[in-house]
């Protein structure tokens, strides 16, 4: 065990995986969690963790978000993300900006230097710009998966695709929750289309007095019911991380027949991570034990005191 | 009295107005408010009421909104707009587009004619074009006043500034709950930037099982608790459109300091008109009377007889 306690999840967005493609996810989001647990044994916040882990996925070309995003209608890569600091409710967030690598950080950066909570597309670049973010060619952003997905329309035939869509939620142990969502949408929408991830109490939401939640799903349901402050909700009013993501997951069902994922945690360090889908690959450090699962009930555990020392 | 018995509430944005601006902002938003009472007696539903009221406010260029929207950095005219269905908790939203006389209506369309909720700024005038919706020159929404009030800098220097974003909440003769908000934002924002009003659940959200709310005030706050939502939840615990609209205030005080005004509508026809600012153009149609104010505390009432026949 470590000398403080604080807690990383991870999601890596909820489906159906195919068999060939849940390990390499379900190894990817471990390391983002461990990563994230090494940035706080450094000193780093919530914040530092949340953004560190998106970062981390962002970067790898397996999930939907930065590098590997679905493309829009147009054939192009719009990024929306989310983040939001628990101590203070300030929250940063990109909606549909292009050629830019790792939105979490920007999103940051839109929370940290401006008044604002969201910039989109030219106005997010026009910032990023400004303050000197790199930049990067679309293409660079662009998997050979991605033209294949927008190719066979997936967004139109199968309600339960693969979101992958990547999230974080963390407490420090100066007891902050921070949280943070990253996407590229689902394939084929229209241009300029906004879902829940940059959408504050959809896709995320962060407050030291009950938790911080990170969703992935069909945006346009998870924002009908506002998913994520659902559940800060019903653990503002008592329920632990556990009860008040079922709680979130049911009213999405039995309001619009739809299923998603959640990640979760208190401000005392109980976390929850759930889906109704059958796949979402997680992983969790709380309690200095690295806990991840796939399936639908799957919960497996290693220790981790090595990287502590 | 009608048959029936619907119910239509209006603001025009809170803030401090100045006296010459008082009046006639007053009886534009009673205006509104018959207007939309008219289109329930023709048989419009909820969202018909919020969409009418909200484009006639669109239309006038004293409101920030539509024609008068304030500029941004750039001395841009960038909307904003949402709409949300009650009875299915369907709901449509425009962010940063330009050249668009009524974001309402395109909101509107984006709810009944794609799969999604929000569409930004290029996005949204590409659907825009390929549904044949109006475009307008950017010019014919820029007012004398507009201009002068981003040279003035008022966001800068004025915490309390007249905001005149608009807002609708109704209930019609079925049951259903609806809302709608419009704006042009803050004077010299950053480009691009998004606030409230079409973040689902911060600048209006609508549930038949509760009710229907629409804010105005400084968007970061109100997104930053999530107010509209914040609101819906309380009424789902039992609390009245003015509890839990004086309790949605308060929070937001409490947490961030910051003012705001709202209009909220229960499922049972009770609603409320609250503001913590000095003041808040206002108007209801209600058990057939027309109830209107514009300062604190202030409830003026006359009758509508006239218009029912």
């Amino acid at each position: 065990m470590c000398t403080k306690n604080p807690v990383i999840v991870i999601h890596g967005g909820c489906g159906k995986y195919k068999e060939d493609f849940q390990e390499i996810c379900l190894l990817l989001v471990k390391e983002a969690a461990l990563q994230a647990y090494r940035r706080s044994q450094q000193g780093g916040t919530a914040l530092d963790m949340v953004e560190e882990a998106s970062m981390f996925l962002e970067n790898d070309p397996h999930f939907n978000a930065g590098c590997g995003a679905v493309l829009n209608e147009c054939g192009e890569v719009e990024l929306d993300a989310f983040i939001m600091d628990g101590k203070n409710l300030n929250a940063g967030a990109v909606a549909a900006v292009r050629n830019i690598a790792n939105p979490t950080k920007l999103a940051r950066l839109i929370m940290e230097q401006t008044k604002h909570v969201m910039l989109s597309d030219r106005g997010a670049s026009r910032f990023a710009k400004a303050v000197g973010f790199p930049e990067v060619p679309m293409e660079s952003l662009i998997t050979e998966r991605s033209r294949e997905r927008l190719k066979k329309n997936l967004a139109a035939v199968d309600s339960q695709i693969e979101h992958e869509t990547i999230g974080a939620v963390a407490l420090d142990t100066a007891g902050n929750v921070a949280c943070a969502t990253s996407t590229g949408g689902l394939s084929n929408t229209l241009m300029g289309r906004i879902g829940d991830t940059p959408c504050i109490g959809s896709g995320g939401y962060a407050d030291n007095l009950s938790g911080a939640v990170s969703t992935t799903g069909t945006g346009e349901a998870i924002m009908k019911i506002t998913l994520a402050r659902l559940i800060t909700f019903n653990m503002e009013r008592g329920m632990s991380p556990a009860e008040a993501a079922d709680t979130g997951l049911k009213c999405l069902w039995t309001r619009l027949q739809n299923t998603a994922g959640v990640i979760v945690v208190n401000n005392a360090g109980d976390w929850a991570a759930k889906f109704t889908t059958d796949n979402m690959p997680w992983a969790a450090v709380a309690g200095g034990k690295l806990y991840y699962g796939i399936a639908l009930g799957e919960v497996r555990t290693s220790p981790i005191e090595d990287i502590c020392q």
